[in-house]
């Protein structure tokens, strides 16, 4: 099965978990079968690989996710990297060149495209199985997921079926209706929109020539700023007459709230935590160090991070996005393909940073302009290499740089650094890249 | 006027604020007039040389809290340093020994003595004159002040007087009593003890002399250890028949709890934070340097430090002692004579801090047995003593010390400095100290 994910834009809904470089499906909040935590993202790739395992996964996503991609799920998935934000058409229409010109996908097979994020179980995996298969078919140019409505929501799009079997062709689609009108489509047997979409990867090949002039993948990558941002739904899915539906009952929730997202949790602490004996539908989570004391509170989240605290009535926490808006943020923890980091001071010319490197990873051999570096490694080994020369290293090593210096380091074994910057323009992006 | 302030032990009841090395008595909390925080030893110093600007002021205390008062104080007090808890009679008597011995007081001036944390107006130290003006007259051989009691409270110990008036001769003292029994006391005109005592300093020495065997400061301090505990109240105070008592209806309040530290807080929020309009009653005291952001709480106390964050309902913060004490606490920021540091980071073989040096301050010539050190200048300049040689310092220079090299830093104005220490055995009693 060839599956696309869509791994949508940062958010702060989920401050001070989710930022703006850090996507909320990267956050390792559920625990696992084996007691460990794992992140959304982590969660479904598990799941797919038990109903499948050989799918062929493609996350379809922005530059700024590809490390903490390559860093939880290694390097088993393929990533279309979309140059900019163009909403869903754009995206589908790349990562459909980027399976036929990258991944050698042939146009016949079938292609499932879903969202990264609903919080799912694995009948939810077999459900595409059974879309992929409903493609391969060929009776109509598309199958639809719908999800079987639990109450008459006015947050989802609606499908209309021509009737309620299982599977049954689609008389029409509706836009988020009020209460009323939602109530009377399901009386009718509506479904919710779960955007999700299987069809041959050549329909889609074709809908996207005609829809967009370019030649091949590289072609329409480096034309990719130029796009109209469109959805998927209103450019094709809406105008295509041929299309069926497959009805889902299973568990389907979006997580995209701190309401709904401890809703899903398995426990109601993770990280260190106390809650005394009053506390009720209290969750903290917790990504300090320290602990976190909750006493006699009723339906509240705690959250935690480097990047700051939350304590919100569970209710309220839908609404934290203007609040968290007009933080002025420094990101505070990043993941990177190489390890993560995390700073740990910052004073009006330095900053401290602890950088974790996996082993075998390496930074790329860099320079700065405006700040000279000092690293003093706390644990591990590897090598640096400094204007060309070579030299291991092992905790207590101290390597000072001044600005300009070329510099990156190599970790045989998990190795620890504290970084400390130094200069009166430290900026994230002053980063000059160099052949080594 | 002759005060002596009992500065007591540490607590967790404030809590990630207050801990095994912090007292409330030094978190900056309060809004002083000039707009800065000042902690409650700093209102207390502000308010009492306000109404006595030649007040000799000391201070009883243990050797934990000397460098957080010189710190927050300066030179301009006494310390009476007590070398380890013994209650407050033999606290009393060392300061009383220390003040004739040390600050030279003559024996024929009066002492008030007074716990150091009670929340209170410049109507509280007015009065502490006339207790002092009282003492001097010597018709009695102590004079207490009594708190006028706003309810009947369990709470406190109970003075009686022999009639209402505002100066009066006490009849007895009274152990806690259960509420009924307190409406009774307080009909009959009795005051709560507010732990307030002034006499001569030659009364005080001559029962530390009767009941303690010993014959100067030296030799008091010296035996401390061998002291029993007791209290001042009842090995002096309930046995001594010749006592007044000054009626005072100002403000007086226990600070113990965030509850009632709270309500004394002129502002919702101190440090960096944001409620939204759905909060009531919500306290925010804040030393990280990230944001706390409340979303419709109520009668919420937020309190967040490097130790860590408490969230408590406001009623239930005063029984948070027995959580706090389960947690294992590595002290995270500390106050020093020189400065401060705070730990930012602990790795299983090592630990980075955060050193900020006061201008004009040097730390003690020291070494350590089981770890070598890293300082990284990232501010200000001084110079540094590495065995025995001198050197300049500024931002971005490294001084690398291994285990068993003698060092310390002068600091020429403010100085900070990164320090990593590296070894399997980092503590913080591992200091050796030497003379330079």
């Amino acid at each position: 099965m060839n599956i696309v994910l869509l791994s949508g834009g940062s958010g702060k809904r989920l401050w001070p978990l989710s930022n703006d470089i850090r996507s909320k499906q990267f956050i390792k909040i559920f625990k696992s079968e084996n007691g460990e935590y794992e992140s959304m993202v982590q969660r479904v790739y598990r799941q797919l690989k038990k109903v499948d395992p050989n799918v062929n996964l493609t996350i379809a996503t922005s530059k700024s996710q590809v490390s903490a991609i390559r860093n939880q799920l290694g390097d088993g998935v393929g990533i279309s990297v979309e140059p900019c934000r163009r909403d869903t058409f754009p995206a589908i229409a790349l990562s459909a060149a980027y399976l036929k010109d990258v991944a050698g996908v042939s146009p016949e097979e079938s292609v499932v495209v879903c969202p990264v994020d609903p919080y799912v179980e694995e009948d939810y995996f077999e459900t595409l199985k059974i879309l992929s298969e409903l493609s391969d078919k060929g009776e109509s140019n598309m199958v639809l997921m719908g999800m079987e409505p639990t109450y008459p929501s006015e947050k989802y799009g609606y499908i209309m079926p021509t009737d309620k079997s299982d599977v049954s062709k689609v008389d029409s689609f509706k836009e988020k209706p009020t209460k009323d009108i939602a109530e009377k489509y399901i009386e009718e047997g509506a479904l919710w929109n779960g955007g999700v979409f299987a069809f041959k990867l050549k329909y889609l090949l074709d809908k996207a020539h005609e829809l967009i002039d370019f030649e091949d993948y590289r072609d329409l990558f480096n034309k990719y700023d130029t796009l109209t941002k469109i959805s998927f739904d209103y450019e094709v899915v809406e105008k295509e007459p041929s299309i069926l539906v497959k009805r889902f009952n299973g568990q389907w929730k979006d997580l995209g709230t701190w309401n709904t997202l401890t809703e899903a949790m398995e426990e109601n602490i993770v990280g260190k935590g106390v809650q005394n004996e009053n506390c009720e539908g209290v969750h903290i989570i917790n990504e300090m160090n320290v602990p976190v004391l909750a006493m006699g509170l009723k339906n509240v989240v705690i959250s935690a991070s480097p990047e700051g605290i939350l304590v919100s009535d569970k209710e309220q926490s839908s609404y934290i996005k203007p609040y968290v808006d007009k933080f002025e943020q420094q990101v505070m923890f990043a993941e990177k393909s190489w390890g993560s980091y995390r700073v740990m001071d910052i004073d009006p010319e330095a900053m401290t940073i602890k950088v974790t490197l996996n082993p075998g990873s390496k930074m790329n051999y860099h320079s700065h302009k405006n700040r000279d570096e000092v690293w003093v490694v706390i644990s591990g080994q590897g090598k640096t290499i400094v204007d060309g020369m070579e030299q291991n290293i092992n905790a207590g090593d101290v390597i000072a740089m001044q600005a300009g210096c070329k510099h990156t380091v190599i970790a045989d074994t998990e190795l620890r650094l504290i970084e400390v910057q130094l200069g009166k323009d430290i900026d994230v992006n002053d980063k000059q890249k160099h052949e080594l």
